[in-house]
C-alpha cells in the first residue's frame, strides 16, 4: 500500500510567509491525527536568510518538540539542495534528531548528481531521505538522469518525481515511472501541481503505477496555483480503494484553511495554465497574481513573451524628442487632476512652450482638447486604457515607452503605432524603471525644461493594500531621486499627500 | 476534428436565477466570437413556470435576435424533457426559428425512449437536435440503453454523455464512448461536471476516443460543483493541438465572469467530492452549501446517510415529559440573552415551576448554574455548540431533537446520550420543522405551560445576508401560527425586532 504526505504548512507557506496561527495549526495537527496520513511535512529547515520568512521556513527544535507532543504521524522537514552543503547539514539537522524522521531535499535534475553526498550525509545523521527532483516536464532533456538514478538504490528512500510546472498528464506520469524504475530499485513518489487540474488524475496515475508515496496539501494550499487537494485525495480513495476516511476529521481539517484561502485565493486561473501547458517558471506569475498589479492580459503577454524565447516582441524606435520645452506639466491618476482641470487648463494656456506628459491616461481625457504638446506614458495597461478614452477621439499625442525590453511584453494601441518611441534608459534610478511615475519623469527630464509642476499626486488617505503601499513608498523614492539627479524641484499644483512633493496651489497661478 | 459548445449562461444560471447583466453578456458574446467554439448555448426555452426564473431561463424571442446580430456563432437552447411533449415543442420552438441553430434536449436515460418523439418534432421544425443523457455512472443499470441507442441513427444529431454526479474516470469515458458505438452512429458529446477536478481529464478521454462535441463554461460556471472550464480546455488544446487561440479574447470573457465567481463561489469542495465518489444527486447539496445554514460536518453527515440509503441513522426515544410547568422562559441565540443575563436569572428566581428552552445553546454558558429545569433544542450545529459549552461543567439539561427522520442526519454528543429525545411531530406548522424556533416553539408547548416568555429574539437591525433575511422571515411565520394554534402568547422580555412578539421588560418584573 502506498503512503500520503500532506505538505500543507510547508508549501501553503508561500502565501503566508510561512507562519501560520497556532491555533490553526493545532486543529490541523489533531485533525491529522484521525486521517490515513503517514507523514506531515512541516516545512523547511534552512540557514538564516536576508529577507524575512516566518516559523515554518525554519522549523525551530521548539515548535518541532511541541508537534512531536502533539501528533501520531511521522514528520518531514524540506532542505534546498542549492543552499545547504554536506559539509553544514549536521548543523541544520542535528538539532531535529529524534523529532523528525524524514527529511527530503528539493533538487533541481541538473544537481541530482550533487545531491548525493548530501543524502548520504543526512542519512548518517539518522533519517529518512527523500529526494524531491524537479521540472519532471523537461527530464526528457536531461542525459545524466538515468546514471544518477542508478546510484539512489540503498542511499535514498523515496525518489519524488516533481511535477514542477504542473504540466505533465498522466500517460507521462505511467511513462516516466516506467522509466526511473529501469535505473532504480528506490521507492518512487509523486508531487503533482494543480495548473491543469491534473493532480488528482495524475497522482492516481502514480498509485496505479506503483508510486510509494504521494503527496497532497488541505485545499491544494501551494505556491501558485497549488497541488493536489488532500480533501479529494482521500473522498476518491475512500470509495476507489476502500480507504477508510474520517469526514469529520477532513471537515475540521478543511474549515481550518478555509479563511486563508478566502485571504489568498490560490488555486489556478488561465497565467497557471499557459505557464503549465508551456512548461514555464511559476515563480514571476505568482508574483504578478498575487500582487495584482498587472492586467490579466498583460500577464498573458509576458507568457507568451517568455513561451517563444523572447524578453520582449517589440522594439521601437527612441524617444528624442525635438523640441525643448520650458514647463512641463505631469498629470498623475488621482481624481484632482479632473476635479482641478478647470483651473489646471487656465494655469496651462499662461505658457507657449509647456507640455504635458500623462503618468496614466486616467486623466487625459479632461484635458484631450488643449492644444498643446502630449505625451502619454504607456506602463502597464496604459495601452487598454488610452485605447478607451480615444475611442471616439482623434488622437495627436505621442507615446512614450519603458526601456526596451519590458518586463510585461508591449502594448502598443493600433493606432497609435506611428506615434510610439521608448526611453533608452531611465537615468535617474537603476531601481524602479518600469513605473508611471518613472517613466513620466524620464520622459519629463528629456523635454528639458527649468520647471516641472505635478498634478493628479494626490496620495491615498488610509484604508490602502499592499500594492497601494508599495506604489507610494515607490513613488516617494523616485521623487526623491529624480530631484536629486535632476537639480529641478517638482511641484504639486494640487492636494498631495506626498512628503517628497513641494506644494503650492494652481489657485495661486490664475 | 470535435467541436466546442460554452454553455455558461445556461448552465451558470442555476447561481444567478438565469439573470445576467446586459454589458456582461455583450462582453462574453464579443469575446467568444473570436475563440474557437461552435456553438453558445444561451439558456433554456422553457413553459411559464411558479417561480422566479430570469430572461435565460425563458430566452425571449428578442434577447435571441439581439444576440444574433452580436454574435457570429451557431446558438443553442435546451430543454427539459419532462417539462415539454412532443405535442406542445412546437408552440415553444416555433418562434426560435432562423434564430436558435441547436436544441438540446436533457433526459434521464430512463425517458431517453420516450424523448424520441419530441427530437423527431424538433427535427421537424428545422433545428438540429442533441439528446443529453443523465447519470451517466448509473448507465449499465439501464437494460433499455441499447435499445434506445439503435433508433438515434438519422433521428439526433448528437448524442450527449452527461456525468451528472462529476464522478466518472476516463477509463469510463473510453468504456462508455465504445458502448455507445456499439449501437449507434450518432455524433457522440460529453458534457462533463468537475466535483473530483475530472472534467479536463474526461474531456480530454472523450476527444481521444472520437467525440464530436464537448461541453464546457467560462471559469466552470455551472450548477454544483461546475463543470469543464472553457479557458482550460482551450489552453490545453493550443498546446496539446495546436488550437489557434486569443488569449486576449480568453483573457476578456474570464474577467466578465470573475466577480459572479466572488459573489457565489461555484466550484467543488468535499461535499460535492462525496457526492460525486458515490454518485449522489446534487441538488440538496447545492442548497446546503450555497444557503450556508447547515455546517460542513452536517452536510457530510447527511450525505453518508443517502449513500448508505437510509433517511437518518439514529432514532432517539420520544419527548413525552412527566412534568407540567406553569412558565416557560424560551433562550434564543441573539446576544441579549447573555447580556440581561443578571436581570433574567432574577426573573426566573420568582418562579419555582419554570423551565428554560434553549433554541440554540449560545447563550447556555449564562445559564448553567442555574437550579431549574433546563432543556436544549438540537438542531443543525447545535450538538456541536453544547459539546463546547459543556466542555468543563457537568450537564444536568434534557435534549430535544426535531421529528424523526432528521433530514441532515443527527448528532448527540456522547455525553447527553442518554438525557436525548426526539419530539414526535411539530404539531402547529407543517411547512418548517426543522429550525430552532419550531423546535423550541414545539418543545416548550409538550411542557405544557399556561405563560411563554421569550429572549435572545433580537432581529437584526439590518445589514443581514440572504440566510438571516430567511431566517428572520420564517421566525415571524412560525411565532404566528404557534399563537393561533396553542392560544398562548410569546412574550419578550428583551428588547426585538420581531413584530409577532408582544414585548415587555424583563425590568419590570424585578
Amino acid at each position: 500500500m502506498f503512503k500520503i504526505l500532506d505538505c500543507t504548512l510547508r508549501d501553503g507557506g508561500y502565501y503566508t510567509n510561512w507562519d501560520f496561527d497556532t491555533a490553526q495549526v493545532d486543529t490541523y495537527i489533531q485533525s491529522l491525527n484521525r486521517l490515513p496520513v503517514e507523514y506531515i511535512e512541516l516545512g523547511y529547515r534552512s540557514h538564516p536568510m536576508k529577507a524575512y520568512h516566518g516559523k515554518y521556513f525554519y522549523c525551530p527544535v521548539y515548535e518541532l518538540e511541541r508537534i512531536k507532543k502533539l501528533s501520531n504521524k511521522k514528520l518531514a522537514v524540506i532542505l534546498n539542495e542549492k543552499e545547504v552543503s554536506a559539509q553544514n547539514v549536521g548543523d541544520l539537522l542535528q538539532p531535529c534528531s529524534g523529532l523528525v524522521d524524514l527529511v527530503r531535499i528539493a533538487v533541481t535534475p541538473q544537481n541530482l548528481g550533487n545531491s548525493l553526498a548530501l543524502a548520504e550525509k543526512i542519512k548518517t545523521v539518522g533519517f529518512e531521505v527523500a529526494l524531491n527532483v524537479m521540472y519532471m516536464s523537461k527530464w526528457p532533456q536531461q542525459n545524466n538522469l538515468p546514471t544518477n538514478l542508478k546510484q539512489l538504490d540503498g542511499l535514498a528512500d523515496y525518489f519524488y518525481m516533481v511535477d514542477s510546472y504542473g504540466g505533465v498528464y498522466p500517460e507521462d506520469v505511467k511513462q516516466t515511472i516506467a522509466m526511473v524504475r529501469e535505473h532504480t530499485l528506490c521507492k518512487i513518489g509523486f508531487h503533482g501541481h494543480n495548473n491543469l487540474e491534473l493532480a488528482l488524475i495524475n497522482t492516481l496515475s502514480a498509485i496505479d503505477n506503483g508510486a510509494d508515496i504521494v503527496d497532497a496539501t488541505i485545499l491544494g494550499m501551494g505556491r501558485g496555483a497549488g497541488n493536489l487537494k488532500t480533501e479529494l485525495l482521500l473522498s476518491v480513495l475512500n470509495t476507489k480503494h476502500q480507504l477508510q476516511v474520517d469526514f469529520n476529521a477532513l471537515g475540521n481539517a478543511v474549515d481550518c484553511f478555509e479563511p486563508l484561502l478566502q485571504k489568498h485565493q490560490w488555486g489556478t486561473n488561465v497565467p497557471y495554465m499557459i505557464s503549465g501547458t508551456n512548461s514555464l517558471p511559476q515563480k514571476d506569475v505568482m508574483d504578478w497574481v498575487t500582487t495584482r498589479l498587472y492586467s490579466f492580459n498583460s500577464i498573458v503577454r509576458a507568457l507568451q513573451n517568455q513561451k517563444n524565447n523572447i524578453s520582449d516582441n517589440q522594439k521601437c524606435e527612441l524617444f528624442k524628442p525635438q523640441k525643448q520645452y520650458s514647463k512641463v506639466l505631469i498629470i498623475g491618476g488621482g481624481p484632482s487632476a479632473t476635479s482641478h482641470a478647470d483651473a489646471v487648463k487656465q494655469f496651462i494656456s499662461r505658457f507657449d512652450d509647456i507640455a504635458l506628459v500623462h503618468a496614466s491616461s486616467k486623466n487625459s481625457a479632461s484635458y484631450k482638447d488643449l492644444d498643446v504638446d502630449q505625451f502619454y506614458c504607456l506602463v502597464g495597461n496604459e495601452g487598454d486604457r488610452l485605447e478607451k478614452a480615444f475611442a471616439r477621439a482623434p488622437f495627436n499625442g505621442t507615446c512614450v515607452l519603458p526601456p526596451y525590453p519590458r518586463k510585461m511584453g508591449t502594448y502598443v494601441p493600433p493606432f497609435v503605432s506611428e506615434k510610439a518611441f521608448e526611453v533608452e534608459k531611465v537615468t535617474f534610478t537603476d531601481k524602479v524603471t518600469d513605473s508611471h511615475a518613472a517613466l513620466a519623469l524620464q520622459t519629463a527630464l528629456e523635454l528639458k525644461p527649468n520647471e516641472i509642476f505635478i498634478i493628479g499626486y494626490d496620495g491615498y488617505a488610509g484604508g490602502i493594500n499592499e500594492t497601494q503601499m508599495t506604489l507610494i513608498q515607490e513613488n516617494e523614492y523616485l521623487f526623491g531621486e529624480f530631484e536629486k539627479y535632476a537639480g529641478i524641484k517638482l511641484q504639486s499644483l494640487t492636494p498631495t499627500r506626498y512628503k517628497k512633493l513641494n506644494v503650492s496651489s494652481v489657485y495661486t497661478f490664475i
